[in-house]
Parts: structure tokens; sequence; C-alpha cells
């Protein structure tokens, strides 16, 4: 935090880039078609820093006040929304990692994961609208013909236009089979689109000239269900061959939703009414040819909650050391009675800890997913690649829900040890408890999450996926072994990993035997491998501040406490999952007044 | 939940009243001074639930979006709050439990416990207006002189005026000590008030022609510290000896919080010029004075947490009989796809519980404490009178913070379980996440209350009062000890119990020896008392179901069901709680980022 507002935590960002993660070392070695050297990583969060702090930031709150305006079909954003994107766009940031030849800086993924970091923690309502247009870009160039890649890409690349994603209808969220809006062929071998969707983020806004719509629609005769969807592209305005957007297309902003928070975010209501789309991928396997941007946009939310957890912890920490009450209990009584600041008292310190430690160990889990994009992408050898494929497939639902709940969950205390201030407006921190709210519902609630998990990711390879993250920590607990000041942390971590490989069986037994009790174990088995890797994490943070960092340093100490505090504190949550894990469906399924027909 | 709005769970209340407390009949044998047979109980379940679903539930909404309006120093209640009030001083709500000289209806605690719930699941914010003036009406009937307790206690009987309670300054919140509000003799016996409130809830009003703020203040020269605040009676007009309302005192109010919720009621800066005051109770031995009205509010916290919680479930229940999305996982393939509304699936039903299982444990405890006051005040042996002052000394900070801490979970569940649509305006329950968000807040943080439990109420008499609520569930396990329907549930509860006799006297110890690891534990061991209560109370309701509900009988098996959801799923907490239990200060203390002077 810095005059009052956002500020990125340059050290912590570069202690999980430099001895947490080795970046540099890991892609030369293993990719080396994506490496990256320290020095233009610093570049990059020192710029991104800047921006976030000095454009973004102050616009957060006046954002929320002023909130967006539909009027006409038009959406106006906040006052300097515009202008700050103009910035945004004119510094290369929307192509950071797209590819050359559309315009992009081709740098790692890592870097996208830096900037995401701070754009959520700066202003997420704002962030929203240009950080969807980077799953818009990898989801055409993944599957769009030549020509309308060629028309389509460098335009997000270079941030001219954004990019948006409509799954949700009024009558299909979570079950996008039931979706029904219809795709006709045109006749010239496009399309006319027909249908509503809802809950639209940034579907409508006045930063970019242009907005493309990546919508999910069924063809004529299509099957029932999610076999039946197919992914199009839908422009608001028709380009010309030369990309100048010319006419209006049929799409229209009927409303934007009043919400709990993201005020300077408009969720949009589109109609598609004969709107002109472009088939991508083949017909009918929408759903797959989207996921490239729906688990672009599950990592993102992750990006958000890491940078609101965050922010939460800079605001609380800061109103702490301010807030004078009470005595502190580690000043000697013959100082007199104070008062002292309230970041001495032990609760209140328990409150911060449990934020900046769930910040930190999202922050080493995100960085180290888009470090595993890179090897899967240009990893120089079949098995890393395969590896970091796996890893990514299984542990993308928990970059989503494992860490949009602990930001929820920070953002509270935060709130709470700002006491009676932080549930008044002029605070601002009540902003960033509504804002964050909306993280564990969007991109697949967090229910979805585990299921995806625990359903697609476990069962199907009979838990082979889960088993290479097992084999990762027990690698990990052989390589520092010997290190005794190690084991405070590998031992319990090394106990989580043993007690999951004896409870996977009875698990993936009852997906057959009792599929109840199977579905009712997602949550508490997703936390359960939320710990897994954030304890993978804190050992690997130990290790690193043990060994690379000198003796007797304020901040080697301080990386070792909160690699302690996680394992006292948070970590020791996988003994009520574990217990819960162990009960039948029957008080689930049960209780009459929740009648199941 | 009826028309959309707020209903009371009249059989879920009446089952706690008659089975598992068997208050008409504890009552009459107990202490006859306050007795009440089940009819009039049922009267006032249905009364209440008219009063309540039928004038304040529709202007739970309206009255979120209108807010207070301050103007020229008055403020202006949301429409229809006034008349509503009217209706509700009319039917002698105010004074239910108030003296019958006072024009009171001297019924039990039990009344008010039952119309506080109803009066905050359908519109917390007007029922801020009236519920506080139960506080101050027993503080004033407790520390009054006579003549001030005749002109002031009816008219909070009878709720022609409400009542305040002005504690918080700028400078003094969770540190009363260092408030600086002062109180100058007159010189007639009375007092002038010269300072600055901040955060006094229905500090100004429409609703009745006057206010009776109880105000903390220093005499002139009073020691520093809580040691030199004594408490002032100051009204807002100054009534005539017949106690009609005239001249307007010196009291103003300056501004009205914009806040994250309770928008409906006005949070009030109040500034004292000159305000003629009266003492109540002893100079300088305000604290203790107030601490009637402190008490009081603090279980009206409970209360509130108790009716929120059963709102949100009420709502989120009605969302997931009526929404339509993907398919039941008990209905057999051949029935074909669906959709089936969501309350089928296991994840939906998990949150659907916890919030019920909350609220059903939530109502057992609020309503034995209200029992346990009327024994205190009206118990027929000094025993019980005793048992029931220290069981309410020491859980009055449970029924306060762990309520408070579980209905923000609920409530947060309740609006997950609407998908998106929890997160827009319109459904309702957004508004609901904002309003419960206060409860861990005011009226003391949870951290405070988790302080006062371990060192107010456990230390000073080395965990006496906690070994009668352990005695107590140790009389209740030997009890039925030879049911084996009843081993599920007295097993985990009977173990938890001797865990902690095994875990006080560490406890107690690090009080001296380690006194930060002693405050660091203080949240975990409220949690871990918490569930000791609430085991205690399922058992109770177990057995109350299994030998006075019918065999077959379907709310039988789901009282069943939820004492096991209970054990199964909630009570498990304590193994993460008690792990916690063992970490050492260092990690807490430590880190240099959280600098502490």
């Amino acid at each position: 935090m810095k005059d009052g507002l956002y500020s990125a935590p340059q050290k912590d960002i570069r202690f999980v880039l430099r001895e947490v993660l080795e970046v540099e070392r890991t892609l030369a070695r293993h990719a080396p078609a994506a490496a990256i050297d320290n020095e233009t990583l610093d570049q990059i969060i020192e710029g991104a820093d800047r921006f976030c702090h000095g454009e973004l930031a102050p616009l957060n709150a006046t954002g929320d006040q002023q909130g967006c305006v539909l009027k006409d079909g038009k959406v106006s954003t906040p006052d300097g929304f515009r202008a700050a994107y103009e910035i945004y766009a004119a510094s290369g940031w929307p192509g950071l990692c797209a590819k050359e030849e559309d315009g992009g800086q081709a740098l790692p993924m890592m870097a996208s994961a830096i900037l995401g970091e701070m754009l959520s923690g700066s202003n997420i309502s704002w962030a929203l609208y240009p950080r969807l247009s980077e799953g818009a870009y990898r989801c055409i160039v993944a599957n769009a013909p030549a020509d309308l890649r060629k028309l389509y890409a460098p335009k997000l690349a270079t941030g001219q236009w954004t990019g948006t994603m409509c799954l949700t209808e009024p009558g299909a969220g979570t079950d996008l089979g039931l979706l029904r809006t219809q795709a006709a062929p045109a006749g010239d071998g496009g399309y006319l689109l027909n249908g509503t969707k809802i809950f639209i983020s940034s579907g409508e806004h006045d930063l970019t000239e242009n907005i493309v719509h990546l919508v999910l629609a069924r063809l004529p005769g299509a099957p029932a269900g999610t076999r039946g969807v197919s992914l199009f592209l839908v422009p608001k305005r028709l380009p010309d061959a030369e990309g100048r957007p010319g006419e209006f297309n049929q799409v229209f902003c009927d409303a934007i939703e009043d919400k709990l928070g993201l005020h300077g975010n408009a969720t949009c209501v589109l109609r598609f009414e004969g709107a002109r789309g472009y088939l991508l991928g083949e017909p009918d396997k929408g759903l797959a040819a989207m996921f490239v941007m729906m688990n672009s946009a599950r990592l993102g939310t992750g990006a958000q909650a890491l940078g609101l957890n965050e922010w939460g912890y800079q605001k609380s920490l800061a109103y702490a050391q301010e807030r004078l009450q009470s005595r502190s209990p580690v000043k000697p009584k013959s100082a007199g009675y104070g008062p002292d600041p309230i970041v001495c008292q032990p609760d209140v310190r328990r409150m911060l800890l449990t934020q900046k430690v769930w910040a930190e160990s999202a922050r080493m889990f995100l960085y180290w997913i888009a470090l595993q994009i890179d090897l899967d992408l240009h990893g120089n050898e079949e098995g890393l690649r395969r590896e970091a494929r796996d890893l990514l497939a299984l542990l993308t639902p928990v970059a989503k829900a494992f860490v949009s709940d602990n930001a929820v969950e920070s953002v509270s205390l935060a709130m709470q040890v700002h006491g009676g201030s932080g549930y008044v407006t002029d605070t601002g921190i009540e902003q960033t408890f509504r804002d964050v709210r909306i993280l564990p519902i969007y991109e697949g609630t967090n229910g979805v999450q585990a299921n995806d998990l625990l359903a697609r990711k476990v069962l199907p390879d009979d838990g082979a996926r889960l088993k290479r993250l097992l084999a990762m920590i027990e690698r990990q607990d052989q390589a520092w072994a010997d290190m005794p000041a190690m084991a405070p942390f590998l031992a319990p971590l090394s106990s989580l990993a043993q007690r999951t490989q004896t409870l996977l069986p009875g698990l993936l037994d009852a997906a057959v035997r009792d599929p109840l009790r199977f579905s009712s174990c997602a949550t508490d088995f997703l936390r359960i491998v939320g710990h897994l890797v954030y304890g993978y994490f804190w050992c690997r943070a130990a290790h690193a501040a043990l060994t690379k960092l000198p003796d007797g340093d304020a901040f080697r100490s301080e990386k070792l406490a909160a690699a302690r505090f996680y394992f006292e504190h948070l970590f020791v949550e996988v003994e009520m999952r574990i217990a819960r894990l162990s009960a039948s469906a029957d008080s689930i399924m049960e209780p009459a007044a929740l009648e199941c027909r």
C-alpha cells in the first residue's frame, strides 16, 4: 500500500519468481522457447505496478460509486476507465503473451500472471474489461480458420478490441446442455444467431470501438444437451476486410445488472437477434473449443482472488498499524498504559497472518500454474509436457475454487480487523468485500469446480493425475529429508499425502457403489487437494528461505514464520475435511424438508 | 417462506420449546414466578409471525433501497417503518417481558427470544429501532433511582420511546477506557455532557417522539481508563414530570453512516453539547452498570444472527426447489434427462443443511439462554440460580460470536446456492449478505468476545464455570448411556468434553507462562466451547426426537438426520481447532512485516 492505494508486493513477488520457482533457470532449461530473464521479469513487475498503482487504483472507489450506465443500448463506464484503457493498450499490456505475428510480445505466461494479480488487486472491475480478451485470443488462435484468425486475433492482441464469453442463459447456467440460442446458416458460410445471454461481463462498454463475443449456440438439428453445442464468433460491429469496424451487428444490450459488487464492470443481458456469427472449431464441439477460454477464465478468477486478497491484507495491515487501542501485550508494564497499535494484539495478528499467508500461498500456486502452461506449450521433453498438462488439468478447478474461497475469507478478515470502520463505506474495505464475493460464483461455481476435480479429473483415470501430484510431494520429501530444519514442514505434508493415498481407493469405489456419498465429498476433497498443493509450496518456500536467503535476514525469518503459520493454523483444516469424508450420504440425502423429487 | 417473504419456522420453534427444552414444565417446576404455558407460547409464536411476516418482511427490501435520510439534524426512516412501529407498540410487543408496574406483560424472556428471532429474520434494520430499548429498559430498572425509573421505564416498556447505547467514540471502540466524553455536575443533581459518540444504532429517527440515550462519560477528576467511566441517561427531549417530552436536549445528530448493509437503520454520529443527563448507578462504575445492557445487546446480536440465518436458509431452499438445472442423481436413468431442481444435488444439499443446522442449533442455544435468564431471576433454588448465572456469564460471548460467525457463513452459502442470481440485487439475498456482516463486528467484535470468554470467564475461576458446562454434558451422557440409538451423538460429544478437560490446565498455565500463546488461542477456544454447547443440544434434540416423536414420522427422521449432519459435518471442526491450540505463539508474533512496537 502506498498513498492509501494498492501497490504491488514487489519483494514477495520476486521471492516467488527467483527463490521459490527459479523461473529464469526453469524455463531456460526446460522450455527455452519461453525463456525469460530476471531483468525482464523485474521490468514487468515494475511497469505493471506503476500502471496499476498510478492509473487503476485511483479509479477503484470512484468506479464503484459511479457504476456503469446503460442508455439507448450503450454502456458508459465510470470516469477515467477509458483513459486508463488507452494507456494500457498503448503500453502493449494486452498482448504480453500473444504471438508476435499477431502483434504480441510472446512473453511466457508468467508475465500475464504477474500482471493479472496487480490489475485485479488495484481495480477488479476495470480489469474484467481487458482480461477476458486474453482467453478469447487464445480460443480464437486455437479454433479459428485462418482468415478469421488473421482478422480478429491481432485486434485482441493489441487491445484495439476486447473479447467476451457468452455462455449463460436464463435457463442454462451450470447446465450448459440446456442452452437454447440458435445459429442458422446464413448461406454464405456464416451464421445468424438468435437468443439471449445473461451475466455477460464486459458485454458492452465504451472502452474500445468493437467487442468480440464468443457465443455458445445450437445448430439446426443439433443433438440435445452439451453434445449439440457449437461455438461462434460474433462481433459487436462487422469489420471490413482490413479490420475496420463497420455496421453494427444485431447484438443488443437490453440491461445491465444491479449487483452486490463489481459496479464498475457492466454485467450485461445480450440479445442476439439475427446477429452474424462465424463458427469456431467443429460443429457440435463448441464446449471443447470453449474450454481454452473457460480454463483461462478459471485461472483468471484465481488471479483476481489473489489480487483482492493481497489488497485486503495491505489495507487491514495499514489500519492495524495506525489504529491505537488497548495495550500491547509485549510492552513491559512499566512503559505505561498505551494505547498501542492493534497490530500488537495476537488475535489481530492471527487475522492479518491468515490473509498474508493465503495470499502468498496463492501467489506461489498461480505463478507455478503459469509456468506449467509454458512447460505444456514449449517444454523440450514430452514427459515434462505431459506432466504439466496433467497437473494443469487436475489443478485448474483448485486454482479457481480454493483460491477464491480463501480470498473471500481473507477479505472478510480484513473487514473484521477494521472493526466498525470496516462496515462503513468511506474505509473502502466494504467495496472489496462486495467485489470478492463474485469469485466463488462465476466461471463455474466452486461446487461445480469441486465436482469437476473429483468426477472428471480424479475418477476417470483412477487417480493417476492425482498420484502425479503425490509423487511430486514424495520426491520433494526425499530430496530434503536430510535437513532437520525442514522436518516441521515436510512431516505434516508427507503425512497428508499418505492419508490421501490411503483414502483414494475408498473414494473411487464410492463413485460406483455409493455415488451420492461420492458427490457429497467433492468440496471437502477439493480443500484437501488445495492443502496438498499449498503444503508443497510452503515446503519449497521454507527451503528457499533456508538455503538462499542470508541467515539473520528479517525477510528470511518472516518467510519461515509464514510457513510455520501456514502449517500450524491453516493446513490443519485437513483434519476437519478428512473427518467429513468418512460421513455417509444419509444425513445429506434424507431430510424431508429438502424434498428431492 | 410464504409469498416470497420471511415467515417463521413455527414447527421448528415449537419442537424446541416443547420437546427439547420443555419450557412449560421447566419454568413451572424451577421458576414458577416466570411460568408460561404452551398455549401462551403458541399465541406469541403466531402473533409475532403474523406481525413480522405481514408488516415487517414487506418493508425489508424497500427499506434497504431507500435507506435513511438525514436532513436538518432529523432522520427520516424508510417508508412504512413508522406505521409498522405504531402497530408494534399498540400490540404491546415492546413490553413483552417488562414488569407489569411499568406497563409490561411480565412474560418470561423466552417470549422475547421468540420475538427477537422473527423481528430480525424479517427486517433487521427495522428491528434495531425497538430492540435496543429492551436492554435500555433493563439497565434503567437495575440502575436508576426511583424517580428516574418511574419517568423513563414505562416509556420504554410501552414503546412510546426507544433507547440507545452510546459507548463508542472515534478514539474509543474496543478500548472503552479511552473514552473522552465529559459529564460536569449541573448543580441541581443533574449533569451536562460534552463529547461525540459514533456508530450509534437508531441514534436518531422518526418512529417515536423521544429517544433515551444511555451514555458513557467521565466525571471531573475521574481516574483514567475504564475505572473512571460513569453511565448517564440523556433524553433527546427533556420530559416534564408527567413524562410529556418538552424542549430538545443538546444532542445533535451530525451524520449518519453510509455503510455496507443495515441501510434502513440510522447509524448516527451524536454530538452532546452541554446535554442534560442523569447519573445511572454509582459514579465511576458506569461499565458495570452498562453491562446489563451490553449483555442484552450481545444476546440480541445472537438473535439477529439466528433470524438472518433462518431467512437465508428459507430463501435458498426455495430457490433450490425451483431452479431446474442438471439431472437429479437419485432419478433412475430411464426417467430421462431432466433437468431437476438443484435441491437434489448433494453439494447443494450440503450447503442447505449447513444453514439449516446452524439455524436450528442457534435456536436451541439462544432459547435455552433465555430460560437461564429466567432461572437466574426467578429460580426457586439458590443452586439453580447460581448455575444459571454462571452459565450465562460463560456463554454470553459464545452466543454473540459463535452464532454470528456461523450466520455469516450460512448467508454466504445461501448466496452461493443462488449462483449468479445471488449476486444481483433483485434476488434479495445480497441484502441479507450485507446486513448479516455487521454481526461479528458490533457489540464487541468477535475477537473481543473470544478474549472475554477465555481471559474473563474461564481464567479467573480456573475453569470452574466451564466445568459446570462439562458436568452438564457428563450428566446427560450418563443419563442416556443405555440408549444405543444415542451413541452416535453422545460419543463424539463426550470425547470432546474429555479432551477439553485435558487441555484446560495447559491453557490456564499458558496464561501465566506464555500469555501471547494464551491470547492467540482465544478464537479457536471459543469455537470449541461453541461446539460443546451445540453438541449438547443436538444430543437433547436427538433424544427428544427419539423419545417424544412418533416412530416413522418424517419430522422425527428429519431431526435425527439433522443431528447426524451436525456431528458428521459441523462438529468435526473441533479437530482443526484443537490442532491449532497446540501451536506456539511464535509464528503469530514473529513476522516482521507486522511490526509491533
